[in-house]
């Protein structure tokens, strides 16, 4: 392995590894300011194709995008006591222009909740301006206390939140749903992550929040790593930011909202969960470069093998993100090597005596796998179906790794035996005490409340079930683990 | 004409016309801090049509997108002396986080320079990693003094700044024009103004840059607008960042080095250029609604008429973007109204006598003219060659303009004379003496130093031109214009 290559295998030190993969895979850069960072155009591209997925969904099913300021006045983020309450340890505050003290203290948007809804309440006046339903794309900053980690928890991230207003609380609701739906979809079908959807606990929720859904991964280290979530802010809000509209009764009544975001963060999971010991492994749907074709020549066969590669390039090109790796000055074994740990899907060799033979050697990143195919007019379909097989496999052996590391605990002890492996299932008494007690004593989460579980839970009329830490009666099952 | 509409005449206030159409034409909304805005989704819309042309075109000429944070500390900044004293008087400051004051001031971002060469300096060690070129789409955060206008002068703005580095001089220069003649296809080609092509003066030049490529416009008022720059930075910011690369020769070169941008100006520029007294025009190929269908029905023909107008749609959103206007709570002449405001090109109106006949009715933003036509298999040419007919049109209007308010100015007399009016075109010995007592004098700015008569002038044995202000020899022409 190349002096470029990671220095440290994914068992032996996950956070080292970690680390090590996105800056040497190309993803990622630190900025002179600690806990900021730089995102590589290969890294971009990921988000650009996550970004181009989420605004489809977005604008098919009713919303628009538009843009705020990144500034917000003091006097605004505060309107809303909890939230405010919430958010200030992390606002970066503008105090001075040029030589100029300002006013007021200006906060770099953390979440736009509050500015967002300032501006509806005065676009807002009857139900025929609802529901509107917005979408913005752009950055959070907020000053983190706790140790950063590139691309999970950064002082400024990208990311896109979403606002909406409804008429109704059951349009709120369902809005809500639908959001962490295609959430889901994204997270599951392109970025090959399984992830279990449910509610937050009260402790948990959005500040501000009437409930928060959510969806959960599990990475590596057994740790949770939060992947979207859809909060439906009931009348909270617009109680505090006087979004009323006039209905077809002729009442005023005051709106109901929701806000939902996904993050970068999407890019770091995919990094965790798929990537091995010679470094990233992207899904196919969301690789910059799905195919890396590597020519192998000598000086007598340059020419030959060279315009050979260039074809098969053409060719696929119509179809696929292809990339034609022709450089002189490195040997084809340093560029496996970088290809490897850029984590391109697939990768196809071809040498004079393969080009002798009609053939070509692919090689998949998935499972180091290599096959010589024939070089002709099925080329394209094979590569497609494989592509597709790649995608399919990272999903199933992440979804093995979540089942596996899914526990379900009957006692305190097994919890706490558990608990540094993955998820543990345990019922749960819903008091706040209960899940401070577990976290103070070890360091675990109820990261999420499933909606099955959850009603199944709610329906049943089983009394059985007793809370983990307190024993008393528990209707609900919950996913605890420690956390990003 | 509904109290939605304008109040006021383009020819009577061109200014406050201008801040009525763009907050009745649904683009803008005032944020609660002065001097910044919100884009409505009908304006992000265009922003998203700009950008994705741009995008492409990025793209086709092998630049990559990436990203950077925002904040930027204050050493940095400073780090290039003549660049930092530039901005200074606009710079936001940072200077807590949370309740913790920060060991040193953080910027926000009123362009990026200083931070990507820093980091750029790390990333580039040999010619190998040449050219680097990146684009970054974001916000520049300048806190304006002067009076702001919304989407002319704000203090955030959305733009795109391109950063690039090369091996040589020559390569710069070419990158410089090459990103110049794309910024002039977009304003052309797509938001139909036409602009003059040329050279900063040093005075107006980028703090910084060794030279600055500009594309000027004339707006109605007289005034020039300045629609996109391109800067040959030089080795300026590759001195104070220590950019350094080992050529093929072994030897140690700074690099070269190039930035440019466009931002949200250039949809003031078309709102002010194109608009008229009843509101918006948008050029089609740019309008996030290109053809509006207004069904005119009563209660007895209402789904009858309601059918057709739904078949219609359905045919022309396969080509083109369309909008179906099917409101119930209001009237047809209150429609049309609403979409001339938000300056959507073609309408559609049907009602049940147009059916028997087999025809529609087609009203053209541009001239107003209406036609009625037949309601067949070639209604989607006839739309097609009607919009490229008004994209072309306003484009010809536009610079039918500029010509008739671009004038040759003999004397000093004549240039004040005409100064009002428009471009006034002039010889200029090059003194920055000159360039200032004009501004001080009649406040007018040298706006661009046209390729053509630069090339022409600097070829030419010609010494018998004068400069405008002091008489002595003069080889440059120039355009003199009061501006935004």
């Amino acid at each position: 392995m190349s002096m470029l290559g990671l220095t440290i295998k994914k068992s032996e030190d996950f956070s080292e590894w970690y680390t090590q993969v996105v800056v040497k895979g190309d993803l990622i850069d630190y900025a002179p300011i600690k806990g900021f960072i730089v995102l590589k155009p290969y890294c971009y591209a990921i988000w650009e194709k996550i970004r181009e997925i989420a605004d489809k969904r977005f604008k098919e099913t009713g919303h628009k995008n538009a843009f705020l300021p990144t500034l917000i006045p003091e006097s605004l983020l505060s309107k809303e006591a909890e939230h405010f309450k919430g958010f200030q340890p992390e606002v970066f505050w503008v105090t001075h222009a040029g030589d100029r003290e300002l006013g007021e203290r200006l906060a770099l948007r953390p979440t736009s909740e509050t500015l967002a809804y300032e501006i509806f309440a005065r676009w807002i006046r009857s139900y025929r301006d609802l529901p509107l339903k917005l979408n913005f794309w752009n950055t959070a900053l907020r000053a983190e206390i706790k140790s950063t980690k590139p691309l999970i928890r950064n002082s400024e991230f990208l990311w896109q939140e979403g606002h909406t207003v409804h008429a109704s609380m059951e349009e709120a609701e369902q809005e809500c749903m639908l959001m962490l739906n295609i959430y889901r979809e994204i997270i599951e079908e392109y970025l090959a992550i399984p992830v279990i959807a449910g509610y937050k606990s009260d402790k948990e929720k959005f500040v501000g929040a009437l409930y928060t859904l959510t969806l959960e991964a599990l990475m590596p280290d057994g740790k949770a790593l939060q992947m979207g979530t859809s909060h439906n802010l009931g009348q909270n809000f617009s109680k505090a930011f006087n979004i009323k509209f006039l209905a077809d009764d002729d009442k005023e009544y005051y709106a109901w909202q929701t806000s939902w975001g996904i993050s970068w963060r999407l890019i770091g999971a995919m990094v965790m969960v798929h990537g091995d010991d010679k470094g990233l492994i992207i899904p196919p749907r969301v690789a910059p470069i799905q195919v890396v074709i590597v020519p192998i020549f000598y000086d007598k066969d340059r020419e030959q093998v060279s315009a050979k590669a260039k074809s098969i390039y053409d060719m696929l090109s119509a179809r696929f993100r292809v990339h034609l790796d022709d450089r002189d000055e490195y040997t084809p074994g340093y560029k496996f090597n970088e290809w490897e740990l850029k984590g391109v899907p697939l990768r196809i060799e071809l040498g004079s005596r393969d080009i002798r033979e009609g053939k070509v050697t692919i090689a998949r990143r998935d499972n180091s796998s290599k096959v010589k195919v024939n070089d002709d007019n099925t080329l394209t379909d094979y590569i497609e179906s494989t592509l597709e097989d790649i995608q399919r496999n990272l999903y199933l052996r992440a979804k093995e790794f979540l089942d596996k590391h899914t526990f379900d605990a009957k006692s305190y002890e097994e919890l706490k035996e558990y608990i540094e492996s993955g998820f543990v299932r345990a019922y749960w008494c819903g008091s706040i005490e209960c899940e401070l007690k577990v976290k103070a004593d070890v360091g675990a989460d109820i990261r999420v409340i499933p909606f099955q579980e959850y009603r199944s839970s709610n329906n049943s009329n089983n009394s059985n079930n007793r809370c983990i830490y307190c024993n008393k009666e528990a209707y609900k099952l919950v996913y605890f683990a420690k956390a990003y």
